[in-house]
């Protein structure tokens, strides 16, 4: 699987310099990407693009070559997968749409690339897909990407990778993560998966320097398989999955030819796998820096800090409706919470009035942290002098002293929160929902791992 | 209640040139907003502040005062406010706290306070809140504003009215509208609302130039007075209420006195008197431009638009999870819709290839909204070139020429979402969850006229 994220040797056919050619795209940004290892194209005049040797045939061609992106007609596709078997490439990203998702005669196309793969022992992505981005090598064959379009991806590479079944879900997150903390390790769009699937990808991702995977998913064709690989998982797998009702799995279907799934049946096998599944589409990019920095959250008991008085009572609600529980301080936990300033509240929701002191904000946060009454934080402090944002400097270290969560939310205009969570490198969400479900999330991931190990793990 | 909004004469009982007084703050404010009422103070030592002219007493003043604008201590409170009756002031802002809030002796300050407005006819606002702010002639009486923080929301005001029983939402609220194209019209936090309370505000709103009443409340002191109020308006009414759960409940009394109230009884209340109710706090700020510059959603039946395929079923699941409907069209439509480009679906949802021509997008959108079987848009379009944000320029006029609504998403990361709302002044949402929500909330209040007119509105 690996040569799909780290070829020695790349083709590209389907690459020309006809006006508008998509497979010139991909040359291009290999080239401006400084992809090391040997890149060539096939197109039928056999020239040379973007400084690429180009050649008419893929059998023409010198050395060994270690994967193939093809984006070539849907109609001529299976010939050139058979040559791709001949000159043995074994691993191919077919971009090309118009296959299952179009109808019929697609189908059969699609099935005669199959059977040709198959014959040859050939893996592939696709079709109707965007292939990979390697952040960490700097490798992406996505078709239609602008020179400098990823900068920041491919100069800030992270720890989540993601399947994905849809393009411009792909762009949406890599530039969602241009103000987070976290960013795509590796990213792979699988479209009609005829044949590698979201398992197989887990399975890989699983044994990378990925982190926290992340699924987006149209349809599920082998939903046994993926319950199977998902099982034997421990890092935290998280799905979003469109058509869970009838008029979703049909507008679904119309994109990347997939099956209507019965949602009941999906939702029963997450569980069952331990998969996480997601709520909305920005969840992919916001709830997995959860992950990435913060211990995991090991009971249910969250304790609620605040310097907005509000934010006590909308934090409660939401904390209680999630499933989670509200901490209650022991005597001597508020004790040592009332030495630490005039709070208005000392018992859960801990409110903090006006105070101009980094070490008060610290002292209350590791008073919270060391209770054994309490599993997890949710902080809400208003970042209204630059002491508060200093002292959210050091709530990780805190967090990771007593091995327990904070999720953190500052009351403040989006532009604000992105500001501060770039600049100051904390991950900070984006609404007082978020942060709960951050914790939620954290708390479902840990109790999965505990099933799956076997064994009830420490509280 | 126009003098809480607009005085002729105020003065600040407690404003003095000591460090950190709040007072001060207010006549500041009023100072650098160009209050052009006489401005007068009142402190221990009769002292002028900020250049306003000071006295020991109310008493004292020369002239007529509107407006009474109290931050004494609680204990003074009492006199203070028989003072102002005397003097002849009948309205007051009492945002001094440590009243019911702060436990029994509190509690009976406040009702002696109470009893002492009761006997000269004193209307007041609070104890333990922060006054008004009336964005159309720059009135503002919250303590701790430091001038320039708010300028725009003065210098843009806007049509939403809020009645907020929390200083730190409302902050965020005005934060939150610098990069919307709405803005706030009146702003009133009530605190513990010993007097005036929301419902009288309501009412209120309903007289002036409002169009959209948003709510916060912390708890619901006289439910049936709320109702019946409610029950009388017919502009867009939006609450987000806290105290759902129990832990909420408790967490909100320490913050603003409330009682436990009972969710359910709340519930069915708004129901009954055509509220909506909010799901976030950020709903507060996101939803009203629904209200503003968008035709009612008259039906259920809801087309989708996109030209970034995922987004169809992604919408097209919370669409129907929200109990709207995905709109069927006739053969006439789809033909309509075959005659503008290639199209990837003319069905519903309408998925559009790359085009490069705005009048598509158009041509599109009014054969979808002229149709008979939709009630309004659900418009995803990726604004990868300019001429899709050129488009969406036009969207307005043709929902106004169909008399339904357009809710907008772009698929794009959220410091995007900002920048061409803010350059472009369109009502786009932030996620396709809330343009959905969006849909929900304006038919909502179709329905509740409807039966407030006590007659079926036209479909």
């Amino acid at each position: 699987m690996d040569k799909f994220f780290n070829p020695s040797s790349v083709v590209v056919i389907g690459s020309s310099n006809s006006p508008f050619n998509l497979g010139a795209t991909i040359s291009n940004i290999l080239h401006y990407l400084g992809y090391k290892g040997e890149l060539y194209v096939v197109n039928s005049k056999g020239e040379d693009v973007h400084g690429s040797r180009g050649f008419k045939s893929v059998l023409d061609i010198p050395g060994e070559v270690d994967l193939a992106i093809i984006l070539t007609p849907a109609r001529v596709a299976p010939a050139v997968v058979r040559e791709c078997g001949m000159k043995g490439i074994r691993h191919l990203v077919i971009e090309t749409a118009e296959f299952s998702e179009a109808g019929e005669e697609g189908k059969r196309l699609q099935e005669e690339i199959s059977a040709c793969a198959r014959e040859f022992g050939i893996r592939f992505l696709g079709p109707n897909c965007l292939g990979t981005l390697n952040a960490h090598n700097k490798f992406c064959c996505f078709f239609g990407i602008i020179p400098g379009m990823y900068d920041e991806v491919f100069d800030r590479p992270g720890a989540i990778s993601y399947v994905i079944q849809s393009g411009g879900v792909g762009a949406l997150i890599i530039d969602s993560f241009r103000k987070d903390i976290t960013n795509v390790n590796k990213m792979v769009s699988i479209g009609n998966k005829e044949d590698v699937d979201e398992a197989d990808l887990i399975d890989y991702f699983n044994g990378d320097n990925t982190e926290v995977i992340c699924l987006y998913l149209e349809n599920v064709k082998n939903g046994r398989k993926l319950l199977e690989t998902a099982k034997r998982i421990r890092k935290p797998v998280l799905v979003y999955k469109v058509g869970r009702t009838g008029e979703g799995s049909k507008a679904a279907m119309s994109h990347t030819a997939g099956m209507a799934n019965n949602d009941v049946i999906f939702e029963s096998a997450c569980s069952q796998a331990g998969i996480v599944r997601l709520k909305s589409i920005s969840e992919l990019y916001t709830l997995p820096k959860m992950f990435t920095g913060m211990p995991l959250m090991k009971g249910k008991r969250v304790a609620v800090f605040t310097n907005s008085g509000a934010f006590g009572g909308i934090t409660a609600d939401l904390i209680v409706e999630s499933g989670l529980e509200m901490a209650s301080f022991s005597e001597e936990t508020k004790e040592r919470l009332r030495a630490t300033a005039k709070l208005f509240n000392v018992s859960n929701p801990v409110d903090l009035g006006p105070t101009l002191g980094k070490q008060t904000f610290i002292d209350i946060w590791d008073a919270i942290l060391s209770s054994d009454r309490v599993d997890g934080l949710l902080a809400v402090p208003n970042v209204w002098q630059k002491v508060v944002v200093e002292a959210i400097c050091e709530l990780e270290d805190i967090c990771r002293k007593y091995d327990k969560p904070a999720a953190i939310y500052i009351p403040n205009a989006i532009e604000r929160i992105l500001a501060i969570r770039t600049e100051f490198n904390l991950p900070i969400f984006e609404s007082p929902e978020e942060a709960t479900r951050a914790l939620t999330v954290s708390h479902q991931h840990y109790r999965s791992l505990g099933k799956k190990v076997g064994e009830a793990l420490p509280v």
